[in-house]
């Protein structure tokens, strides 16, 4: 057993020496480009000892370093020490790329080693390439799997279970019927795919593989007369057995979808370079033709059915119910005992629990106090976490996996008693109101869109981000990402960002809406709900969608500066808090409701 | 000599049949990829007798059809009569494409034949892939030229002028050391173009070659050490001499481009593949390294420098006189004699040649009245134009060029009185207000865009479509094009359209404002102005950029639903009123500016 750093690496070296390669790339990613990846695949941590969530380890026969982004730089720079592992901020600008630092460290002629399982068919594809253009080369070998052994955490093994249709909306042989006739419409005999939530959504099975996601560890091979899901037989219980026979999918084992593409002959092969794993790519046989296109299945599942959304409305009074309960008892406990961003992640997580057909949150919460809410990505722990000490600014994001549905919600809100007029402090709130409201302004523009059949997300993004940058703002995220259906809180092909994305929204996609605002070391602000497209009339000049709004949740209102808002904007409010309080106030104790009512009186 | 259709038809396919060709495309285009193409290559009017500016031809040895657009539907049926040769109304959905049709009528492993002239390296690519894929093959070859032989008219040989760099701000020696360096960037050692605008800006050099634009056919080539300028030599006249020898040009024939191409050796060579023509790139020899890349000359145009800017603010002066004049003449004419159409595009030429250094048209005028203005590429002419009868909306586009720079404005006015309340004309206009409030909200808010630097023309477009898509209303053209100094009305490679384009805006490049509303049948309402980018000052958050709008002419405020503007619209237009009439008034007669100064009252 290899138990140090160094000895892992000097393992990996005689090993690259062995095969005649001057380097050896281990991207932290899974053969599934998980969002969240089970502790089998967290190859990088244990080549390297460093444990943050994204980070790349590339070795030479004299060097190693490990690329991570500037959330992690702390956190490397304690867990790499002693490692003989030097680390490259990929946030600076003159660091370079992993690409970059090959084709100049390296010379003409020698060889770079990669497990293909760990890049999709497009990003080896781009490595390949790049390092072509210095006449390096590219070998597809797993130098990990035969160092870590004994000590290797084992690919879990949880049971899968059918996701009843009454949540999924529509049956597993409606939707392969659909996928089969797209398969059609690309001459494509054979459709491939290692993409975990498509996987979920096409079989109508979820598990508790990995936190977050209730994907199942599994491929999926679809043909004209078959479907085949690959997938460890421990998960597979009796239950689990019958539900798969009931649908006709055929059952193999995980490791088995490499031969079975192998087996191939002279047929089409259809998948999608951007989600397919390249190992399984190598796997198709050279007689075959390979159809490289986004997968159909993801634009199927992107397009919620009505049993969805009506699931997903169910789900988003639940967790309505919770944040109202959380907030109340914020309002009631802040500055009378002592609190912790830890503590309101574990109290808001107990609200959630109580409600109905709960399973577990969407992603890990993000309580952010004061200076710490302007940490985009930021995560409070036990350990390492601020006092709600006094008045100020909480960022507050979360969300729920219900069986009905997915959510995702961030609201602001001031903790504490407003200060008093005249004070430094009152100067500060009041500053923080001018960007709370430009920020929601930008919230409801988006929420109001109408737009044309055929738009994209790029194209709406300005309306949430116009305000600020009217007054030089501005923030560094996207401001919206599509949301599965129980399934991953972070979804495609559809996002509303700045970027160029081809995908058109259509009626069914879920979005989220949120803009905000960061003052390093100051405060964050972030406004977020789910919005779904929804028909939005036609006319002879076209057919026109909006939006509707699926989240239920006061805006605290105490934070709006009025003067900046048009009468639409406040009638919007008023009818938003109307319909968030006729909604949630039912589900609640008088006592809640009538606190619920206060935050959603007119403005 | 070929005098009639027919016995062009069969002349061409005799050739054909000696080249081994099943088809024939002639694409209506000219070696330059002109938006204005002289007589000379005027290939499909000659070959089909259709005199329409868009359209293309393919012989087979059974059939021969001309594509082309909505617009020329009716001219193309009388034009087409008794030639043989079919119509396919290439705006029906189910019209073949070119290259559908050709897949599906020839068989593989026929040969279609093209001028390579007439395509740019990239359609040219795309024709051949798309052939390919029937195993239909792609052969280089002008049919025409051997032809079109004793009555063809000649390549224009009209003298081509030094263009001062007091109007174009920046010396040949400086732009060429910039180009330079985007050639040593790129590891290129020579720069081709046949983009007639590019020529004309980096050699400050103009022509009268063709309309509207102030070009001179020519092809050039640029290494380190040389500037050669490919041209007739009937063109440089001594003075043309002088001029290039000064700047160091040196000067060969228009056709010598090809063997100059031809001659080069083991070099890299640069090139736009959207821009330059096929027979061009066919030229480099095989032993040269072909770079595709978007020409560093394009993005260098246009951006346009503070002399350029300048003249374009004195250039809009000018407009503006020319418009006001126009507008007065039009209030004390309409209704006492008789006017058409084309009465007003003469009439606004006459009061645009009276401005000093005016050059000619940017464009051919577009004066529609009442239903006419909604047909969007309308073009009335001498023999067919209608009346200005009685009150109605008027659509006028138009554009002048003058040395100190280019304008493009559209303004829709309301001609006659105001029709009295109760009347079903009333209600008319009060539709035509309301549309037109929509439009000018559009467009204002387009113009009071701040953005980051980085930020993408089709990030702002749904500003100025935001208020219409409220109301299930749209426009099928473009928000805002790119537009030359004293060159063309229309160029790139920045826009503000709903189709992705990846280029940022940046400081000095100048778009066109346009948002409409289209009533087929009923009337068109479009409101432009020219706005550049400026900077918009600098946070924490980056740099941002905000437009100055250039163009200065009043709004018919009449045309205006008061209710539908917020306060802040209402200043914006107020101050630019206050800014066209303080501008503008000091080069009109008293009287005159009396009449602006009223037409530019606060609201």
């Amino acid at each position: 057993m290899l138990a140090t750093i160094p000895e892992r690496i000097a393992a990996l070296r005689q090993l690259m020496e062995q095969e005649g390669l001057s380097a050896y790339i281990v991207p932290g990613t899974d053969p599934h480009a998980s969002e969240y990846m089970a502790a089998h695949w967290q190859e990088t941590t244990w080549l390297s000892g460093f444990k943050g969530e994204t980070g790349t380890v590339v070795v030479t026969m004299n060097e190693a370093w490990l690329w991570t982004d500037s959330r992690y730089y702390l956190q490397a720079d304690k867990e790499l020490a002693g490692s003989g592992i030097g680390l490259m901020k990929e946030s600076e600008p003159d660091t370079p790329t992993i690409n970059q630092w090959l084709q100049t460290t390296l010379h003409a002629g020698e060889q770079v080693g990669v497990n293909p399982e760990m890049f999709s068919v497009q990003s080896y594809a781009h490595l390949q390439q790049s390092l072509g253009s210095k006449k390096l080369t590219l070998k597809s070998i797993d130098l990990i799997r035969p160092l870590w052994t004994t000590d290797r955490p084992a690919i879990p093994d949880t049971p899968l279970y059918g996701y009843d249709v009454k949540y999924a909306g529509e049956s597993v042989t409606d939707k392969l019927t659909r996928i089969r006739s797209c398969m059609q419409a690309a001459d494509a005999d054979v459709l491939v795919t290692s993409a975990l939530d498509e996987i979920a959504w096409l079989l109508n099975i979820r598990g508790t593989d990995v936190e977050f996601n209730p994907v199942v560890i599994s491929f999926v091979i679809v043909k004209q007369e078959s479907c085949t899901l690959f997938v460890s037989p421990e998960k597979v219980t009796d239950d689990a057995r019958r539900y798969l026979a009931a649908q006709k999918i055929d059952v193999l084992g995980y490791e088995d979808v490499y031969s079975a593409l192998h087996d191939l002959k002279n047929c089409n092969v259809l998948f999608d370079g951007a989600r397919l794993n390249r190992a399984l790519y190598e796997a198709i046989p050279d007689n075959c033709q390979k159809t490289d296109r986004q997968s159909p299945i993801l634009l199927l599942k992107s397009r919620k059915n009505p049993i969805e959304l009506e699931g997903e409305r169910i789900a988003m009074q639940r967790d309505a119910v919770a944040l109202t309960r959380f907030f109340i008892w914020l309002e009631q406990t802040a500055g009378k005992e002592p609190l912790t961003e830890y503590d309101l992640m574990r109290k808001l997580h107990t609200f959630r629990t109580q409600g109905e057909n709960f399973v577990e949150e969407s992603f890990e919460t993000i309580a952010g106090w004061q200076g710490n809410g302007a940490i985009v990505h930021y995560q409070a722990t036990a350990t390492d976490c601020a006092a709600i000490d006094g008045n100020g600014l909480l960022l507050l994001d979360s969300g729920g996996q219900y069986l009905e549905g997915t959510t995702d919600i961030t609201r602001t809100v001031w903790v504490g008693e407003i200060p008093a007029e005249g004070t430094p402090e009152r100067e500060r709130f009041e500053r923080i109101r001018h960007d709370f409201t430009l920020v929601l302004k930008g919230h409801i523009a988006l929420a109001c869109a109408r737009f044309p059949r055929g738009t994209r997300g790029n194209q709406l993004d300005i309306l949430a981000r116009q305000f600020l940058w009217q007054e030089g703002l501005s923030y560094g995220h996207g401001t919206g990402h599509g949301v599965g259906h129980f399934l991953g809180c972070h979804e495609g092909p559809q996002n509303i960002r700045t970027d160029n994305n081809p995908t058109p929204l259509e009626t069914g996609m879920i979005c989220s809406d949120e803009p905000g605002i960061y003052r390093a070391g100051q405060y964050g602000i972030r406004t977020e709900n789910l919005i779904t497209v929804v028909p939005g009339g036609s006319s002879e000049f076209g057919d026109f969608l909006q939006w509707e709004v699926l989240t239920l949740c006061y805006y605290d209102t105490r934070l709006i500066e009025m003067p900046l808002l048009t009468a639409q904007e406040k009638e919007w409010i008023n009818a938003y808090h109307k319909r968030v309080a006729e909604t949630v106030c039912p589900l609640l104790t008088a006592e809640e409701a009538q606190w619920l009512q206060k935050k959603c009186e007119t403005i």
